[in-house]
């Protein structure tokens, strides 16, 4: 276990190995209560997100529809807005999820794909912003488009790294009051004043198609079992994380990666995700 | 092979091994015709229903917009109308479907998911409910609330046993006509006269999104090689639970699993459903 | 390596060695660039997609709604205008994307599913086949119908070969000016003079879904790379393939197949594809 302490606002608060803990506590937390995971998300991933949350031990709901995405987000363990393929209903679904979420006090992430390169869901990310999200999560591209701090990266890849965007997320985070989680080889994942990083992790998860909106998926699963929206975002992407980790193991390349990974996920214990986390 | 008699309505018209023998035959139908089957589907899992289609030896095709799902509804061979993720453009596309299908007398299978919890998709499905559908399928909730005796499971999984519906969808089958089959660990299926319960499967079917979405797209490859609805949909549950406990036989992991099912649908011969099939 | 000329306008230019080399060449400049593609794609193969656009050393993005598809197509090295679930939103889209790939003179491929046998698509395949697609990708039967000279297949499948439509797409090329790239168990790829014939592949490409319309989507990615849309259609379908041959191999059915398929696109090299090649 190594301390990272950074020269700006953020010094952790405490020991990082307290993260380990807790994120195996949660874990067994998401398995006994198999939460319900309301998701909005784009229609690339929509089934992988769900099979990621179906092996983890949540309880996958993929309600996008006006009139039906509020209700289920009522009722939901934790919600997720996703807004990579954001259609007309989507775009009205998001919005009546994200506010029965607040009324129900249900944690909701935001994941703004593509945020800064394309008009239609840059001004709906704006406005989800704003809506005081539990947690934010996109690489470090997306994060410095939705803070107004950059333009976006190519497509749905970033353009900088999760260190470049360190100084803005907390600014984010502070802003706004959400968790802002910055996905890169080194994850980075702050709440303004704390900032954790993930070491784990495997390159083929860029090249699967979803790996990251999956996590944000796991961030709203795990978020449902505690109030620290900090501690679940840590939790969850040292989950999927490792897991990866266990799957590139196994694998002759992506396809069968992505595969692992479900498996991988399925089988992980608490005492795995402590001992192997890699967190700074 | 045992019978079981059922205290209400039901009682085996003769003897199951004759489902088991029928249930052989329609599958060397279903890989001879290769049946087009016109899918209305939600969006989470079409790929993985369009693969499960082809690995047993249909034809999938998944036309889910106005002017054009009634179209090929009407040269299909059979039809699968699943509530998943209702847009609406797929409202318009499933009520268009139906009504080819009942002009062109194709068998159509109604899959009300997450049905009673949420309200669009519960109008809907009421309507098609009293539209003739030659199958429904569901999980107990959902059949449970379909029948306006429940109010829907949480979300897509269902809180109830099929045995706690078995009343119910004997009734429901004998109102509407249709053959009901309530998925579970033991799958029930009933013309309302004539009950079978189906005892192979594994556990994994939970583990991965639309196991039961993609039971619903072969019960209408099925039907479309007989006019006996209730052994199509003994045989479709018999071909997708046998070849899940091929698939459960090498895997290590949910991940695995669904890759698994679709090579053991494909390699699943006529004699191994016969022999294997657990049915009461 | 053996030549095959054509009694009719085809013959081919010279040496279909020259399209082996070349097409090594432009795998690795796909490699090198990681080119944007812009996919509008039906809602069954999108994951698949991307997945294969991936492994292959491409960067996906499948922005398919009106305001954003033609702002995304503007800045991708290629787009891919698939027609198999047209939504409202995306025909709108598939048209804004068109236009902005045309000022941008971005290379861009129509993929006309199922044309023929619906009415939606086929009006709207009509107009985008005389908007100057670079690459008209399709089943013999697509092909037969895009052209006017047939009624379209058995919904996605076709049941007309190649080679019946061998006449067809080269008049459909010379008078489109796109390349026509017609599937099969020996693929056609003609610019209306040259006419190639791709014999690589394996039979489990047509029991997986979303088979021909991620070769589509590579043909966007390689055309990206080059101005010679027939050496791009050409070295797309080789290594789609190739990499067919390898994944079958190792695999025990269409689900491990597709698996395999990615890895095997991952691990491919440019070596393998031109002395692989089996063209004339």
């Amino acid at each position: 276990m190594t301390v990272r302490t950074s020269a700006s606002v953020s010094t952790l608060d405490g020991d990082v190995s307290a993260f380990a803990r807790t994120s195996a506590d949660l874990l067994q937390r998401v398995r006994a209560s198999e939460p319900l995971v309301q998701c909005i998300t784009n229609a690339v991933v929509t089934g992988f997100t769900a099979n990621v949350l179906l092996a983890t031990g949540a309880s996958p709901a993929m309600c996008d529809i006006p009139d039906e995405a509020g209700v289920l987000a009522g009722v939901a363990g934790g919600v997720l807005v996703n807004l990579g393929t954001p259609t007309a209903e989507q775009r009205q679904a998001a919005l009546e999820a994200v506010e029965a979420a607040t009324r129900t006090e249900t944690p909701w992430v935001l994941d703004p794909v593509a945020v800064g390169v394309l008009p239609v869901r840059t001004e709906l990310a704006a406005r989800l912003r704003d809506a005081a999200p539990t947690i934010i999560r996109g690489n470090a591209s997306e994060i410095l488009a939705l803070a107004g701090a950059g333009s976006g990266g190519k497509g749905v890849d970033s353009t900088d790294s999760a260190e470049d965007a360190a100084d803005v997320a907390r600014e984010l985070a502070t802003r706004t009051g959400a968790v802002v989680a910055v996905s890169g080889p080194i994850d980075l994942i702050t709440d303004g004043a704390r900032t954790v990083r993930v070491a784990n992790g495997h390159v083929w998860l860029t090249a699967v198609t979803g790996g990251g909106c999956a996590l944000g998926a796991l961030m709203a699963a795990f978020a449902s079992t505690t109030d620290d929206a900090l501690a679940a975002a840590v939790a969850a992407t040292l989950a999927h994380t490792v897991a990866a980790e266990d799957a590139a193991a196994v694998s002759t390349g992506p396809g069968s990666f992505a595969v692992a990974l479900l498996d991988a996920l399925h089988t992980l214990t608490p005492e795995q995700l402590e001992q192997r986390a890699r967190l700074s």
